[in-house]
């Protein structure tokens, strides 16, 4: 069949919409109509050209929500019809990582999703004239239709609306997961999250939902202030307007240092502030934001000595086919918000736009619908 | 009164044995009559002068075991003749350290110690002229009777011997308590212990009590193997003797990376090997070695977002008074080995001959006798 993707030609381009060709789903594979995607900072580090993995020409899109059109051969736990959000994390249930309650880190088909290929090794896109077009992360989802292999889809409800759920297959979870399944923050902890944007206002309502006494957020922008707040941020530090030390200072207004400190900024220097603001015997600092490729994090080891200890989070430590339709699901039951964080909806065409708003910081989370 | 200790009357000195003054325990104080401690690194660290928190004079040692002869007022929980070890982070319970189940610390006392001081801010120790001699780490026990206070005193069965328990009171807690109590290694885990000395030893017999199915130790001197194999140990690595990479090396022969690691070294280039050679997905890494002032430890982000998490531990992660009974049982009912990591005896004499044989590497504990 022919599908509308926007492709990433070559590092560092624009992306290009145009017609592509895409083959039906193979063994344990299912075609997906995507009906929405949001745009996230990693498929602009690998537009970009910074990821020194990136790989072209790509469909990019790892934020998707939409409806099975055919499945493949062997899938049994989908079927035509079913809403689903696809998963760049899959959920095998099988392999050592998915059978380990200590992570969500399946590694069942890492190696050819990590070479932009589906788990036969090869490419469902191509061009019209026939060069392949490599996948991305496993989704795929800046194209009307995508496949996805079934371990990598997500089964929700069906009166969900996609242009807010596919922000489930990505921020949502991630920072909402973070708080519950990496960090899992105690009823009364205190917490500081370092980044106020889509990560870290989810971190904060992740926060909210799990009981937190103290949320403060850290932003060098002093405009995030009311979003953070309307989504339980209960103190604000904007570090450019604090004398000092800044961990002193972080310290002092949590009482001694944060139950748990939250990095979504990517910034390595942040990641030492965050953990030496932990509190010392117990505080825990949890990475989220990706930082530059090369960057290290360092500290004394005394930090770690006195009690902090460091971790770090991927998808929120969700594991994406249990976790997600659960996340839906308190979505649809408003004990999560996410239509605030929609702050713009473009179509494919425009799609580029939604790259410079991320660029300006205009847009919490663009949205492009099909 | 007067007693015999071994004064450490100025940084890079050798230590000086004579008579000193010491006062009666005050309120919430015991005097204790030291039988036997051990020689451990962290006082030649003070000792050398290469402890930039350091005061001088002081009576140093914190390794020790021996009788109740005096009670101070308000003391309830010891009288005399008990066996006691003292305990350089005591155990208050009453403190929010101390309440808190995640950590050991209790800070009840912390800053009059970290000053050299008893909790009222002065020494019972003097010169025959009448200077005052710093206590250290809350224990001074390279003395002959010493003043510890009541909540940094553990009180041990009487049966158990005086030369073989002091070390229970650092190396042995310490490396087993890192197992234990730290890292919480479960049945059937695979880890790797860097550095084979008595912390490490300690930490191997630490893992092989939990069950671990796979005790790699990794040391620069083969001869360590031995006795290291007789503790648990059942994989060794020379790194001097692997070719490329060390972490890709062990990561080999763990099938993946270890459950659990330990650094043992004080190193921070070893606590880095020691973070990476943690198993992807869930593995931890300890630190134990206290690093030398200034040094930082290093890695990209990306090793904890892929689920390592970095720890360290002090004191084992023990409380003390509670905890430590508990391990003189376990060497008591067979459970755990010291006497061969006791490889020599000295009398208070000959102390600074203990240091020489510490820097030589020919001593895993050397035990003053009194
Ligand atoms: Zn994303
Ligand atoms: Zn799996
Ligand atoms: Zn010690
Ligand atoms: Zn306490």
């Amino acid at each position: 069949m022919r599908t509308k993707a926007a492709v990433a030609v070559a590092p560092g381009q624009p992306l290009e919409v145009m017609e592509v060709n895409l083959e039906g789903p193979r063994a344990g594979e299912v075609l997906v109509e995507i009906k929405a995607t949001g745009l996230c900072h990693t498929d602009e580090f690998t537009r970009s050209g910074d990821d020194p993995e990136g790989i072209f020409p790509a469909i990019l899109g790892h934020e998707g929500a939409g409806v099975v059109i055919e499945v493949g051969e062997g899938v049994t736990s989908l079927e035509v019809g079913d809403h689903v959000i696809p998963l760049y994390t899959p959920e095998c249930r099988e392999c050592d990582y998915c059978l380990n309650p200590k992570t969500n880190l399946c590694q069942s088909i890492r190696t050819t999703q990590g070479q932009g290929l589906l788990p036969d090794g090869s490419t469902r896109f191509s061009m019209l004239d026939g060069t392949p077009i490599h996948h991305y992360m496993g989704c795929s989802t800046f194209a009307n239709h995508t496949v996805v292999p079934e371990i990598a889809l997500a089964k929700v409800r069906k009166d969900a609306p996609f242009d807010k759920i596919c922000y489930i297959g990505c921020g949502v979870t991630t920072g909402i997961g973070a708080v519950i399944n990496t960090a899992k923050v105690e009823i009364g902890s205190t917490a500081i999250v370092f980044g106020l944007g889509g990560i870290g206002l989810n971190v904060i309502q992740g926060l909210k939902l799990a009981g937190a006494d103290q949320i403060v957020g850290v932003d060098l922008n002093d405009s995030k202030v009311e979003m953070a707040t309307h989504f339980g941020m209960t103190d604000f530090v904007n570090p450019s307007k604090v004398e000092g030390d800044m961990v002193a200072h972080l310290v002092e207004i949590t009482g001694g240092g944060a139950d748990y400190t939250f990095d979504a900024t990517g910034n390595v220097n942040v990641m030492r502030t965050a953990l030496e603001a932990a509190h010392k015997g117990w505080g825990e600092s949890i990475i989220i934001g990706v930082a530059p490729a090369g960057a290290e994090i360092s500290t004394r080891p005394f930090q770690l000595v006195t009690g902090r200890v460091w971790r770090g989070t991927a998808f929120g430590g969700a594991s994406g086919r249990t976790d997600v339709p659960k996340i839906v699901d308190w979505y649809m039951d408003g004990k999560i918000e996410i239509d605030p964080m929609i702050t713009h909806k473009l179509s494919l065409e425009q799609i580029n736009e939604g790259f410079e708003l991320m660029h300006k910081g205009e847009s919490i989370r663009a949205v492009v619908e099909f």
